[in-house]
């Protein structure tokens, strides 16, 4: 049983093998957003501030952050970003970038714990990265490649995060303070993609003892009905043992995936998070003849 | 591997570990449906007819046949039911009474090699239903509880299971024509349920290596959301290595928890069933400003 204990100034949360599923909202990184990109840029966090603010209310525990901006200052950004969602929501932050200055620079002005996200398992990375992770005293997202690549053989992918749980020990940080990603291939381009990473969180579950998160939506790159195969994918991951994914928590496919999930876990006591999410409204006093569409929905919910 | 091969007289299926999920239409039972209950016992077989046909649509592999109607000559019913079904649609059937005399009668009438749903570990019923199963060539749903009852511990659940499996070895019916029914219990009652089922499922996947099915929707009675909670439990439980359900084919969630876990469990080639259900309709030539609800839609989930 592992906990991971991450925090803001005001708020701890911890990713565990006994704990309710840690969404982590994906939202404020500029990749692929290019009108964020061109806010951020300027200094505009205006967007930053609405999706900060959308993720938390729609049942993130985290938020990741994220400014990689091409030919911007990304250390500057990204601290300034840090600064001004740790002012405006209390979740703890994951700050993430592939860049160790920019990792610094968010770490320094980091109130509490925060998860970095992340670091590899190439020799040049885990001795530039890890040294910040103790400095710091903050988690770490272990990413399960190399030099060699991604191996398509999920237990190569676990021996390369059996090497970063052993070389960060080596720097004195704990096995809890490192959350795996197993690395989520798209099951479009590699059909064995979802039973092999459901192996390797197990094995990372069982005998590693880590937690473990993902880009989660990977899973379902070039398919139709994404959401769909997102919330499936998710309910069973949990089921073999992840405990925490990177992804946007304003999808609810997905987001009822993972509640269906905790419950089916144990980690939703008398399902009280269950039925406080779904439970029908009280019928409308004043409804007129066959009350409102809601209210049909939900008399016929019922009948189910 | 296991594989429990059925059939009618015109179609062979397959309930096996390395086989897309199983799905048995439940939805010709007149348990709790008073409409078709007062039908089927007036001779009027119309809404069997229409359900048959609907649940084939909608997906299922097999249909369960029940005709417990209380007062009445339920192996007639149940003969006529099968006669009448069998005439109408191709996939097998599973043959659904608590009375002898029904399964009986029921397999009289059969063409192909039926699923017999079912018998318990009770010593009575094992002497009283095995040697019809061996009598008719028959694969047999086996419910793990016995005279003590259902247990709470999903081990107790497996000698059960594990005592059907060798008293049926002794009738000379092979454990691949056993689908073993785990039992799920309501979560909202046993808070435990989901967990303690996929143990089970895993135990006799792994150890005894027999296919699996269970009434589906028990899992989510009482709570709201049933579908959600039910896609999310079927997802999980196929990750556990589940095998069939007997379920209602006509729930969109459902079905689409199912069509991921196949899918992600490498038995979808290709994504080739999920991409041909889900794929976008090319957008419509003659479409007025805007598009249709559906094609705005498309657009939307495209850029997900």
């Amino acid at each position: 049983m592992t906990d991971t204990v991450v925090s803001s100034d005001r708020k701890e949360v911890v990713i565990g093998f006994e704990r309710p599923f840690c969404v982590i909202g994906e939202r404020i990184n500029p990749t692929g957003r290019k009108l964020l990109m061109e806010e951020m840029k300027k200094g505009d966090y205006s967007r930053v501030e609405a999706d900060a603010v959308a993720q938390v209310e729609a049942g993130a525990n985290m938020l990741d952050i994220n400014a990689g901006i091409p030919l911007a200052d990304e250390p500057a950004i990204l601290a300034e970003t840090i600064k001004l969602v740790q002012g405006l929501v209390d979740v703890p932050l994951s700050i993430d970038s592939s860049i160790v200055a920019a990792l610094e620079s968010g770490l320094s002005v980091y109130k509490g714990k925060a998860l970095v996200n992340s670091v590899t398992g190439e020799d040049e990375r885990l001795e530039e990265v890890l040294p910040l992770i103790k400095k710091y005293g903050a988690a770490v997202v272990a990413i399960s490649n190399d030099e060699t690549g991604i191996s398509e053989d999920p237990d190569m992918r676990f021996e390369v995060a059996r090497k970063i749980v052993e070389r960060a020990a080596d720097f004195g940080i704990p096995a809890s303070d490192i959350v795996v990603d197993p690395l989520v291939m798209p099951v479009g381009a590699v059909n064995k993609a979802g039973a092999s990473v459901f192996r390797l969180i197990r094995r990372l579950h069982d005998e590693l003892k880590v937690n473990t998160t993902c880009g989660a939506s990977n899973i379902s790159f070039g398919l139709p009905n994404r959401h769909g195969m997102n919330a499936s994918f998710l309910s069973m991951a949990i089921g073999a043992g992840m405990t925490s994914a990177i992804m946007n928590p304003l999808h609810e496919e997905e987001m009822t995936g993972i509640r269906g999930a905790d419950v089916m876990m144990g980690r939703d006591p008398d399902c009280m998070r269950w039925i406080k999410k779904y439970r029908e409204p009280a019928a409308p006093v004043e409804a007129g003849a066959g009350g409102s569409r809601r209210d049909r929905e939900g008399r016929r919910r019922r009948r189910a």
